[in-house]
This record gives structure tokens, sequence and C-alpha cells, in this order.
């Protein structure tokens, strides 16, 4: 893998932005290896990512930071530069279903993930077979004896000892409360099981087959203190049928849930997803 | 085309039940053409679609009836026998929109629809052009003139003078009175754009564009007097991104309309259709 | 519609070479309205497409030519600007299917498609209904009277004659010959009912039931003289099973081609494809 | 899991022979869970499968088999019984890389798949920590010492040892000799990563990349001597574009190789599948 810089930007659309920063790149020989740009014609919001081979660049990425500030406030940018080589901490929270917990583990293994997972905590003990096969430290935190309230407590706290970047709810059957999800803004990443809107809350696949729709789906999403509510990552869906029972569709919808998910956290980790308002632009 | 008998049963599952069926049918040299079976597990309530050759049955259509009437009343069925060589009557409702309409007189005409069209009625008078390319009498009902109740009025006449079997809802942009929903129960198709239960009611586009989802949809449904709450029949997505406005989410979403109604249509000619509660089973 | 100008430029790919379209853009007070880039990172060749409000722009279309002539050949750019306001003219070819055809005409009618249809060619008649309807110049070649040399000189002249700037095979069922493939290099998009590379050649719903496939699907691409084996522009699938005879591909195949084809229109209409070797960059 | 009895049936179609199933297993108090029929209405045959519940069957399999053979001659059908309650035996075989059996390993381990998989064979030793994980016995066969003959001597040999049933070859990338493929057909599945029959043999992604094609799939078949040609079970696409590098449609397409082989294994288990001259009816 070729060490990138990724250079993100969030900013009121300006004549002579993209001007601005391609001569800033061009000056200091960046390699753009690739760039999106996107303007919300509606707020008026211009978004840019641009990923830049470090190899060939003049500067570090010390410099980078400091010989960009001022064109930045020039143009009131809300801006980061990341660098591929230092990644992400993932932590991964699960309960029961060890589906998506096991792809993305699986995907960090072969790298197709590039990011660190540090640790996997649970409400339930019965993850941790497959975190000992990748060697992950596992924390259960058992929410009935603990209770709500002293158990987040707990988790917040392994959240901050393990210096975690993004929190991945991989079917974590736990409503984190409001003042995390506050604290973890854009960076805790949900997977639902239906196609958000419809069937927010409890047992979608059972109201979907309540309903009779004919497909069913899943949603990545970041997590807001509106529950279910939040910016839309990703979302999947597959085809169902009348010879469909629920049990049917919660096993064909955990094909929506893996893929929804591993792409979500994929876009994330390698900064690809800009928040605007209560949407994501996703240079995918 | 082969014309075919289509015989479809809806009754209590019962042990017994398809071996007298296929007695019967054996009994009278029919040759099977398509058959599909399904007993919804919860409910105990068992589906059976036969498509049967009509040239090599010893029973013309009448005597068919009257000598499967024992048999159906033994096993308390609900069911009916069509003729594939009687064609239902089709009417189209339409506004402004002409996507749907055009698409379904298109695949009519052409014979992928076997049915006929005797009239297209709408509350605008845009859409005559198409109608009279096609050579279907059209009928403006003026709404904004008569006023809704009068104009329904004139709609559920027209329906009774063409003797309608079937109304097909091609992007009409009036709400049938409960009254109606409940006459022509059953009897009445919907394309609604957006996939249900997601963003029902209005403007659904804005609503998607507003959520900020990555998938669109389409949903054809049978009509009752609650409101895009009735029975589906067919669902269609694609997917969408950041970059499309709501108004390329309206010309996107035009195609998931078009083929779900089409398909929706065709399941109902071709009494693929079977209605369970506010479900359906679709032999398809 | 608002009016654009539409920068599209494939060249080497240079450091200082988006700065300086980026300046040579915001020095003119150009607001951009959709950007986008590509590096094919295999031939080092650079695509980028740009569209442009027109209104508050300081330049008139020839004045854009000419001021940015000097930069273009500075960077060994192939580029175009062209004009949302001159639409293209576009030649439907058809035959005796009628699906594609008529697809086109509508989208033309209702705008979604911005070009002039001046034309319509077939090497049967029976498509002179649907011309009629939208007021559209029909002209049958009888191929069988003619011979395939004087009934394609014909089409030549016919395409030279409207001043045709694209034209489209909507299943018209000739091999147009070498000569005409290579004058109209980049000009010609056809639909073909599968997803190439399977079942080039002819009949390919036969060859997908034979082989027992289970997805079917249409390739739009540009013709060459390799028969089927032209650029790809897009292509559509959809899934099939046992139960679909040949007959049911043959239905269901006409959905994927009539939208695979409007996409790959509607993309070339609007300056999104630009040929690379065999192969297209598609900005859609 | 209710104990089920699956009786699948391929026979020439005749009249009388629905009827004379049906009732038997009404004579027998059999509860139908699923039923599917299927007429090729091309060869004239006829295929069946109904799952039935054991419980109230007042025949055990033994006796089933003995009070059915009359009727299954009589009608000249091939068939087979099968009792959900006796698991299957699978071999995996695999090469370098781990997504599709670790992924199949998985759905077993979590009874998504019912199965016995007793052993996992390799020609690289790779793969083993995974086999470890999940407490099954590895052989690697190093078929760069042994040479192929002999190599397949060992797996051929291994495959009799374990009694196995069906053999997984989970991105196995070894070719099976003739003599293997013939001895073992019908019970050898495959992932191929191409939409077959487009890029067999050989590095199908970097054709698919050279080919510009604007989707990538991954085709699950059944194993003969004639690479890539065998029946195929179950097919899977993505859709791609111009900024995929045949290293990102490899990525992509794993997803698509994870999916159609659980999917293709999976009706396979299940007794789902019949192999109909070189096609598959597959009851899904």
């Amino acid at each position: 893998m070729q060490q990138t810089f990724r250079l993100v930007i969030d900013c009121p659309d300006q004549i002579g932005l993209v001007a601005s920063v391609s001569q800033f790149l061009a000056d200091h020989k960046a390699t753009i290896v690739e760039a999106n740009h996107h303007t919300d014609q509606q707020t008026g919001r211009f978004f840019m990512r641009h990923e830049i081979s470090a190899d060939e660049l003049n500067l570090d990425y010390a410099s980078f930071i400091a010989a960009f500030t001022p064109l930045a406030n020039e143009y009131q940018m809300q801006w980061k530069l990341t660098d591929s080589g230092k990644k992400q901490r993932v932590a991964l929270l699960g309960s029961l279903d060890s589906h998506c917990l096991v792809d993305i583990l699986h995907r960090w293994h072969t790298a197709e993930l590039h990011c660190d997972i540090p640790c996997i905590i649970s409400n339930h003990p019965h993850l941790k077979e497959f975190a000992d096969w990748y060697k992950v430290p596992f924390h259960w935190i058992d929410f009935k004896t603990l209770g709500k309230e002293q158990a987040f407590a707990q988790i917040e706290t392994l959240l901050e000892q393990y210096a975690i970047d993004v929190t991945v709810l991989a079917r974590f059957m736990q409503i984190l409360p409001d003042n995390l999800c506050r604290k973890l803004s854009g960076r805790v990443i949900n997977i639902h099981h239906s196609f958000l809107p419809s069937f927010a809350g409890a047992r979608p696949y059972q109201q979907a087959y309540d309903r009779g729709v004919k497909l069913i789906g899943a949603t990545c999403h970041y997590v807001t203190s509106d529950l279910d509510e939040g910016p839309i990552i990703e979302q999947a869906v597959k085809r169902i049928s009348h010879s469909d029972t629920a049990l049917d569709m919660v096993r064909k919808g955990k094909d929506c849930e893996v893929t929804a998910l591993a792409h979500g956290v994929r876009y994330h980790l390698e900064d690809r997803v800009i928040i605007h308002r209560n949407k994501t632009v996703v240079f995918a």
C-alpha cells in the first residue's frame, strides 16, 4: 500500500476555491491519486476530498498542516488532513449475533479494512470466542448486574483507555445514552436491520413480515441521540416473497447487514464520508 | 398464445386437499402448464394456482365450474377459474405525469399485457394526446369545477359503464374516497413513488432527499381506505447518492415506478396475486 | 433548465493541470455546477469534466474557446466545450421491436433527454406508426430490395442530410459496415440484449436459456467494426430462474434493454462519456 | 428445527402423476411444509420437491422408501428421499484466499448451514489458522512436492476416508482431473469469480477490467470436466465504474463470491437443486 494523505474540505462554495487548493497542491508537487468534489446546490456548501501520494510530496504531515492553514482560514474551511499510514483505532460493540462482528474482524484480518481493533466490548459473554481467535481483548459488560448507567460508564472508560477513534455497533442491542451520542458525535457507526426510515425501532424483520413488503434491507448510519434517525452512510436491500417467513427474512437480511456495515465502515476509515446536517456526502 | 384456464384457490390447509384437486384435474385430462402452492404457516391458510392448458381438457369453462363446485365446497375454498381467452377490462387513471400510463399502454399495444383498455380517465386534459395515439377513449374529469365528490361520482359511473374489472392508478394524484375503495376492494392498483412504508403521503422524493437515504424506490399496491397502507404487490429500488438532487431522484425514481407498476399489473391480470389479510401471495 | 457549458478534457496527467484549469475558470467567474476527475493509473491519462453555469461566466462560447486554446495546447489536451443550449441531433434506427425506440421517444418528448430527433430510419415499415405519433419523419430503407450495400449508402446519406450528431441503434437488427463504423466512430450507440461479453452475436436470450444462467442483461455500447466488442457505456441485469422460458427471458430482458440504452444515451448527450482505448470513463 | 423429509422427483411429465404422489402423501398423513413443481416445456420433464414434516407422518424413513418405490417405478422416477436430521458431510477445499472458506465456516458454526464439515483440504498451508479456530481437521496437500496426479490421489483418498457427500471448492485454485469430475459428478460445487460465461478461465477480474464492463459478478456451479462450463446454481453481480482498478474489482467481487457460494451450498444441502442436462432447477 502506498502512503497517502487525505485532504478533506467542507466550506462555503466560492469562486477561486478549487484553483487555490489545486495551486497549493501543485506548488508542493502533489500527485493526486483520487479527487472528488461536490456542491450542495441547496445549501451552497462545497465538499472536496483529495487523496495525495505522500512519496512525491515536498511536505511532511506537520508542514502540510502548517502551510495549508492560512488558505483554510481564508476560505473558512472545516478541514482535516489524514495520513493513511496512521491507522484509526476501532472498537467493536456486539451482543449475541456474530455475523457483522466476524465479518468486520475478517476484513480487518485480511487487511481489507485498514485500522487497528484494540478491543471488543459486549453486553453478553458469547462473542468472546471470536475475539480470542482474532487475539483481540474482549470486555464483557454485564448490563444486568451493573444497570444501564453504570454499564455505559464502563464502556465510556474503555473507549477512552483504548484511545478509540471510531466505535462500530455490530448488532449491539443496547441504546446509547444521549450524553455518549453527543460526546462521540460522528464517531459511532451503527447497522440497523431495515431500510430506514422503514421499520425503525425494535424487531424490524417482524415489522417487515407483518407489513408484507417485497424487499428487506439494512442501513448503516451514524448514531445520534434520535434513535435510528442519524445520517445514513449506506443501505442495502434484498428481494423477498410471500414464501419467506420472518426467520427467512432474518437470515436473508444478515447478508444486507454485513455488506452495508462493511462498506460504511470502510468509507469512514478512508475519510470518504462528510456529515452535512443530517445527511452524508460519501465519495465512494 | 395457447388458451389456458387458471384455477386459483385459497382455503384452510388440509391433508388430502392437493390430492383431491390433482385427482380432479387428472380425471379431466388437464395438462398443467404451471403449478404453485403456498401454505402460510402462521395462519394455516393454503394457496394454490394452477394454469391448465384448455386444449386437452375434457371440460369447457362452464362445466369445469359445475364439476368443481362440490369439491370446492367440501374444502371451504374461496376460489375462481379464469379463462385466459377472456380479457380483463382495465381503466387507466392518470393526472399529469405520463411515464407510467404510456408504459402500460405500450405493453398492452405490444400484447405483453393481455387485457382490454376501454378508457383512460384523468383529472387533467394533458394526457389526451397519448390516449388518442392509442385510440383509447379519454375522459377528462374536471375536479376543480365539479368538486371532489361529484368528480368521483362521474368516475364511478364511467367504471360501471365500461364494465371495468380493474382500475390502475398510473400516477393519479387524487385520493379515492372511502366508499369507492371499499366497493372496488382488490380491484384498484396504485403505484406509490417510494419504497413503502417509507415516505408515505405527499412528495415522497422530497422526503427521501431530506432524509438522505441511499436508495429510492416505488411500490405497487392495492388501494384500501388506509392511504398507502394497502397490500403490496411489488417493489423496486434504485441506488442514489449525495450528488442526486430531488429532481434527479424524481427522474431516477420513474424507472422504478414504471417497472413496479408494469409487473404488478401483469401479475394481477394473470391471476398470480392472492390477497391474504393485508398482504399478498404473488406466484410470480 | 439553466444553460451550462461542459468542458471535457482528456490529456496526460501532469502536476499543475487542475490548478491551471481551475484558475482559468475562476478568472472568468465560472460557477461550477458539477466537477469530475479521473486518472487512469495504468495509462497515466487524466480525464476531467466541468459543468459550468453560463449565466455568471464572463465569456461566451466563442470567446471561451479562443481563451482556453493556449492552455489546452500547453497541456496537450484533447478537449471540447459544449453548450447545453445547443441540442445534439439524434437519429433513431430500429427494426421490428418497438420497446427501446418508443422509450427514447417518450423520454425525449417529456424533455428527460435534451436532444433533437429529426428522423427515424428502419429496415422495416412497422415502426412508422410511432414515428407518426411523435411527428418524426420516418424512412423505411428496404434492405431486401436494395441490398445491404445500397441500403447503408442511403442511410449514410440520410445521416448527412439530417446533420446527425449521434446515431442510436434501438434494436436495429442490421450490422453496420466497417466503413460506416469507422466514419461514425464514437457516435453510434447500440443496445445489445445480453450482458456482454456473454452471448455476443445472434439470439442472445436463446444462448442464455441454453446455458442456464441465473441472470440476464443488456449492454449499451459504442459501435466499432468488431461486432459487440465496442466500448461499454452501461449494463443492466435481472434475475431469472429455471421457470423462465426463452420467451419470458425476452420479456424480462426488454426492461434491461430499455433502461441501459436510456442511461447510455443520456450520458452521451450530457457529455458524460469519454472513450479511452476500448473502454469508457462515465461521469454518471 | 423440526425434522422433515424431502422427497425430490425428476421424471417424464404425465397426467395423474401429481395426483398419485399427493394421494400417497395424504394417505400417510403427510403435512406439507413446502411444495414446488416445475415442468420443462421443452423436454417434457417434470420436477417436484416436497418438504414434509416428519412428526405427523405415519411412516419412518425406511418404510417411506419401501412404500413409495412401486409408485416411483410406475412413473419412471429418478427420486430421492432425504432426512433433514441426517446431515450431509461437506469437505472444504481452499487455496490462499480465505473469504469464501471463512464465510462457509461461520454459517455452519451458527447453524445457518445444516451439515457436518469433517475436513478442510488445501494446496497451501495458510488457511490452517481458520481450520484450527473452527476445530476442523486441516490437510495440507503439497502439490509442488507431490505433483498434480499424486496430490489429487491423496485428496480422493481423504474424501473417501471422511465419507464426504459434497465437496465445496472455496476458491480452490487447482483444476480437478477429469476422472475425479466424473466420479463426483453433481457433488462438487465451485465458485468462479465472474458472471459466467463471461471471463471463464484464469484471472477473470483482470479480464473484466481489460474489457471495461460495468458489472462484475460470481457464479456458483457444479464442476464438470469442461472447465467453468458446469450447471450454474447461482450468480451474483455488483456495479462497478471506470474508477475501479482491477484490485478494487477483486475486493468488490469477493462480496459476490461469498453470497453466491453460500446460497448455492445451502440450496444443495437442502436438496433444492436438481441437475437437468447442463442446467439446474433450483427451488429456492
